[in-house]
């Protein structure tokens, strides 16, 4: 198959690569050639980890329109705040039957996706869709390489609308059968398990972070009893917006036995329970992408949705603001909400039929 | 002089100590025996540190009425969430002239011992006061001996209302010359500096404090740069909000230089310039004063007072939240509020006529 990678971080160079590496013609796209810059020329990267070996790229480079011309599946690998700009730079040059997937979309990623497309008058036949996650765990390890520590057992993807999940699932799970359908984009949007653990965490544990480099398993001793119990709230947030909105979410407590197959009485346990856990060091700052992402682009819109269904989200909200304060930042500003994303004026059964069947034209 | 302490823990045991030690005729009251069981007979307390040798005291035990009788000066000496029950406690053995001491009032200390004494329709002629701090760092290092770590130089104190200062400062200085007179008790609510650092640093480093057991510097490596920006937000807060009382405040920048004459351009300098701060260790719990009284009795109130002026607190009510999540608490609920404090139907000039004339009668 014939696909481009849009964006050269650590996820996008690893799928880029593995995909390569298993026959298909791969073009790789970075908005700067800084990310690049070591494998622009050669166009190949060493792989190591759970798949291995050296895959070399059709394409690599800053020109969008070569990259995604005549590409049939287009693999988004970029912060979710780079969403609304990546939809920008490819709507000129889309064509007819192009897959895009966000990967993943945190909380709205389709939905700011498609809101772009259409100010953009793009009429063009494409599916877009967003996974709930990053298929691999993987990192780059050095100019040119990229290790790739676990591949996901299944990852959710839902198209928008999801009356285009047949058309997604013609192209996707062929060349990554780890996706798996879920109903619709609320449905990933919502069981965003980042939204829970990252920025909780990370702000009560910033001393440590700052003070010690990140020199600690972000897990297993960031997340203590009183710092579980806060990401719990959020998590209740989260859940009883979802439901309010029609998707059946996973608790967090849930998500852990889904994707770990390990149990516990509370999430605190669950996560102690989980050796995967084991090894996974805090970042080193707070200028991360736990917040710097997972905050605008996860717990802003979960907390707008919860404004427009009067659910109070005091747990989210308080983690924003504190993340504003830290950071000297407005996330309130610069995150997803439902007016962003085009929704405020419809009522919860007509954002359900958006995202099951489009808009009604 | 005749004095009595209610309180018998690190505060207590050496205001008791250190008062008797100096030649003064002191009771020792505590609601438990807990406390006091290993001076209960004896009555002697041994001093350590800044001032040394064996106090014998006149009285300790858990009867109020001969703890208080006849006593010109009562020191009171415990958290500031059992302040209502001490009031309650002591309301009907009150006697003209005598003087009682808030060590410290957090906000609004003074203002809920008045509230809680005119519900129980106390007539009698005293002055109510409050500290602003408490004017010793200390510690019980075992049974029966106290250590005084530092006295500190100048402690503000004011009573409620403020035309009992005078009547005030003919009786505490001339125990304890440290004490110095604050305009009135908008000034010690409203310059509680423990509000500022306490709950926010140690929930900003709730997973280090549970999973090390508070093995690190609190100050020092607790208060990082993203925690210091949100506790600089924090004293804003706190300080718009003294303004509009009518209270000048000083920044926590400024209490740094008054304390410790310690200068830095911002907060994180000023406290990273410190050397008073070296030594000081986290916690090892969240369930402790910095979380159990400084956010019930300074956050929640100067909140309260916020809400009451119409001037938001974001990030204060931001920490409340936190902080009754990772407890399970809802210190809104059992927190001091304008409303509690009878002040709720009062203008601001009423409010500053109050506390500084007393109610009109």
């Amino acid at each position: 198959m014939k696909i481009c990678v849009v964006g050269a971080g650590n996820g996008g160079q690893a799928i880029a690569a593995y995909l390569a590496m298993h026959g298909h013609d791969v073009a790789l796209f970075n908005r700067s050639r800084k990310r690049i810059s070591g494998i622009l020329y050669a166009r190949k990267i060493r792989i190591e980890g759970e798949s291995s070996g050296v895959a070399t790229l059709s394409y690599v480079g800053t020109n969008i329109e070569k990259a995604i011309e005549g590409r049939k599946l287009i693999m988004v690998v970029v912060p979710a705040f780079a969403h609304a700009s990546v939809a920008k730079r490819v709507a000129p040059y889309l064509e007819d039957g192009q897959v895009i997937v966000l990967n993943p979309g945190r909380t709205g990623g389709a939905l700011e996706f498609r809101r772009v497309l259409d100010e953009m008058n793009v009429k063009k036949d494409i599916v877009i869709a967003e996974a709930q996650t990053f298929v691999f765990a993987s990192r780059i390890t050095g100019p040119g390489t990229v290790k790739i520590f676990k591949i996901k057992n299944a990852v959710p993807v839902a198209a928008l609308p999801a009356s285009k999940n047949d058309l997604l699932f013609e192209t996707l799970p062929k060349v990554l059968p780890e996706f798996v359908v879920s109903p619709n984009v609320l449905y990933t949007s919502f069981n965003n398990i980042g939204a829970v653990f990252h920025p909780g965490a990370l702000l009560m544990n910033a001393g440590w972070v700052e003070s010690r480099h990140g020199n600690f398993q972000f897990y297993l001793e960031g997340i203590s009893p009183s710092v579980a119990r806060v990401l719990e709230k959020i998590d209740e947030e989260r859940c009883q917006i979802a439901r309010a909105l029609g998707a059946e979410p996973m608790t967090a407590v849930e998500w852990i036995d889904f994707a770990y197959d390990v149990q516990g009485i509370d999430l605190y346990d669950a996560i102690h329970n989980n050796e995967g856990y084991q090894g996974i060091a805090a970042p080193v700052s707070l200028s991360n992408r736990y917040i710097l992402e997972d905050v605008p682009m996860s717990l802003v819109p979960i907390s707008s949705f919860g404004k427009y269904l009067g659910i109070p989200t005091p747990a989210i909200d308080s983690i924003v603001n504190i993340a504003n304060f830290a950071l000297r930042r407005n996330f309130w500003k610069d995150g997803r909400t439902v007016e962003h994303l085009g929704l405020a004026n419809m009522t919860v059964d007509q954002i359900w039929n958006f995202v099951e069947n489009g808009r009604d034209t």
